[in-house]
């Protein structure tokens, strides 16, 4: 088998031009004789790969000089025990707010209702997280250190289209499926963060933008590796760093700027979602998960009218080159993840899928 | 350049043949048609890798099967707050005892006073960490919940021979350049933790070895992703795991298989080490820095007695091919790393340049 469109959400697929030259280099990086997973994170070599890719995250990203790009072990979840531990303790009532949109948000909340006073301002439980949830920062407790969402729900198909503006509170943002597919204000926000493997690279590290002046706040319980000024402090490194992630990413980082940077590959994505979308809405076939206006561009969620027809639907898909359809266990039905990394071409195929087997079986 | 033999402390080589096998299945592994990389880690295949790499572990190991295996995030470090946080409350006192060989094992004293009661119950800081201290179990108060050490300390070249009996109190051990290089008891241990990244694979994780009975003693300030219990019951992936990682983990331990297994290898390994600590017993220009009772197999660290030349030794033998000699930042010198993967041709040539380089500036 060649090279299939892979629509799994995540660890996710990356341009094959990013993993031809991971297998190049893979014996001999840079001409030095060993993999670049095979050298000291200390190395010349290496540090230099590492303010590459800071700088590049940094021009791409459009990210102001006020913010700090951290490193850190652990994919996104991580982030759910290290964001109260940085940062409720900027306000002695230890009180941090979550938006509730899905799974990832409510995981986020109940981790960090182990360190602080936390409460829930919005959610969508109610309606199955179909939908972004109506939200008024003015009902927020003006000693609240910080409010927390999720950017984009994979396993719902839903986006903030628009983010709150939660004034002088500092909003954090988990960005794990959207991070570097569509231009975002930074002065709307007090931290980002995102583990890599959707649209960054591999699995098991995180990227965390934060304002510098939200640092130094830490709990005395943090550990140092969760600490985000240990990593401020270390370039990252104040122990050994996942390489590979590093060395992904930044592959990752110069294809998306001879893509056109960010700007570019947000058109291209709501071009690609559209797509599939616009079957959704003219064809009785398939139902839609999410509300019409809070619809993600990364992560399109559907139903068949008959979920009877779940699997052949899936099986056949397989046959067409087209690998991972299935939707996540709570919620079944389909879904198709296209990253940046999913060419349109990926999902036209996936559109002219859909249409022949709604007309084959419908 | 070809490949070079690389002596580098971590992230350290990997044999070439794992290194092609990796080349070989960057853009189609197992015939899916994508990366390992690029698949969920809740996928079938996925899941019957990580099993797979279990099984090897165990056999491998000779591991009972009153210890689990756990795969963490976050490098051998971020086990320095894990084993603290999980273990500590096994004594109401809050107690555990360090034994102080080196950098990392005070970092993890540092890191672990935290949390708790910390006690240091022996340290060779006094004569420069050139040997492991003397050490009677006797000393330890009976409500110690543990007793840590590091078993092979990288920068200082030395490494436990034989461990403490420490009875009733569990013995927890950094393995971390040692795991799977020597044969073990597991009677002696209650817990054994390892980066992966100078035996195992790349970095970015750590894997844990630990008696089951110990588990399920977290304290409520403990992170989920830090608590063990939470690896136990989801296979270790309670989030995204480190995917990579995993895989490369996989191959290295059919590696170790072929080469006769962890017996084999630990022979080879002693003769390895053997060749380059002649050298330095049988010749003026060099001077070992590490106490001959205590002497590691795995990182054989010396001074040239004239120290103006070591640049020149360096960059000669970079030359010849034998990369990253150079000795940690906190000692100098020259360090000679020689994991599992480092095969005796590379320590061969290491030892013919070191004679050559002796006689041409002796």
């Amino acid at each position: 088998m060649n090279r299939v469109y892979n629509f799994g959400a995540g660890p996710a697929m990356l341009p094959t031009s990013v993993m031809e030259q991971a297998r190049d280099e893979m014996l001999n990086w840079q001409g030095i004789g060993v993999s670049v997973v095979e050298i000291s994170h200390r190395s010349k070599e290496f540090e230099v790969l590492l303010t590459e890719t800071d700088e590049l995250m940094r021009e791409l990203a459009g990210l102001p000089e006020d913010f700090e790009i951290l490193y850190m072990h652990g994919s996104a979840q991580m982030q759910f025990a290290a964001v109260p531990l940085n940062l409720l303790d900027l306000n002695p009532a230890h009180k941090a707010a979550y938006l509730e949109t899905g799974n990832f948000a409510q995981l986020a909340r109940k981790e960090a209702s182990r360190f602080g006073n936390i409460s829930i301002a919005a959610s969508s439980e109610e309606t199955g997280f179909d939908r972004i949830p109506a939200f008024d920062p003015a009902s927020l407790d003006p000693d609240t250190s910080y409010v927390h969402l999720t950017s984009n729900n994979t396993i719902f198909g839903t986006r903030w289209h628009q983010f709150p503006d939660t004034g002088k509170i500092p909003l954090v943002a988990d960005m794990t499926s959207e991070l570097m597919s569509r231009k975002l204000n930074f002065e709307q926000f007090g931290l980002i963060f995102a583990g890599l493997q959707k649209n960054l690279g591999p699995s098991g590290m995180a990227t965390v933008l934060v304002r510098k002046e939200l640092l130094g706040h830490a709990m005395s319980q943090t550990p140092a590796l969760l600490n985000y000024v240990t990593y401020q402090k270390n370039h990252s490194m104040p122990n050994t760093i996942n390489t590979f992630a590093i060395y992904i990413m930044n592959l990752m980082l110069k294809w998306l700027r001879d893509q056109g940077g960010v700007a570019a590959i947000e058109q291209l994505n709501a071009k690609k979602a559209g797509l599939l979308y616009d079957i959704i809405d003219n064809n009785d076939f398939y139902i839609g998960s999410a509300h019409k206006d809070h619809r993600s561009h990364m992560n399109v969620t559907f139903n068949l009218a008959d979920s009877t027809l779940d699997k052949k639907f899936l099986d056949e898909a397989l046959v067409r080159g087209l690998y991972a359809l299935k939707g996540h266990r709570l919620v079944g039905g389909i879904r198709a993840s296209i990253y940046n990394a999913m060419p349109m071409e990926g999902c036209q195929e996936l559109a002219d899928f859909m249409k022949d087997f709604a007309k084959q079986n419908g």
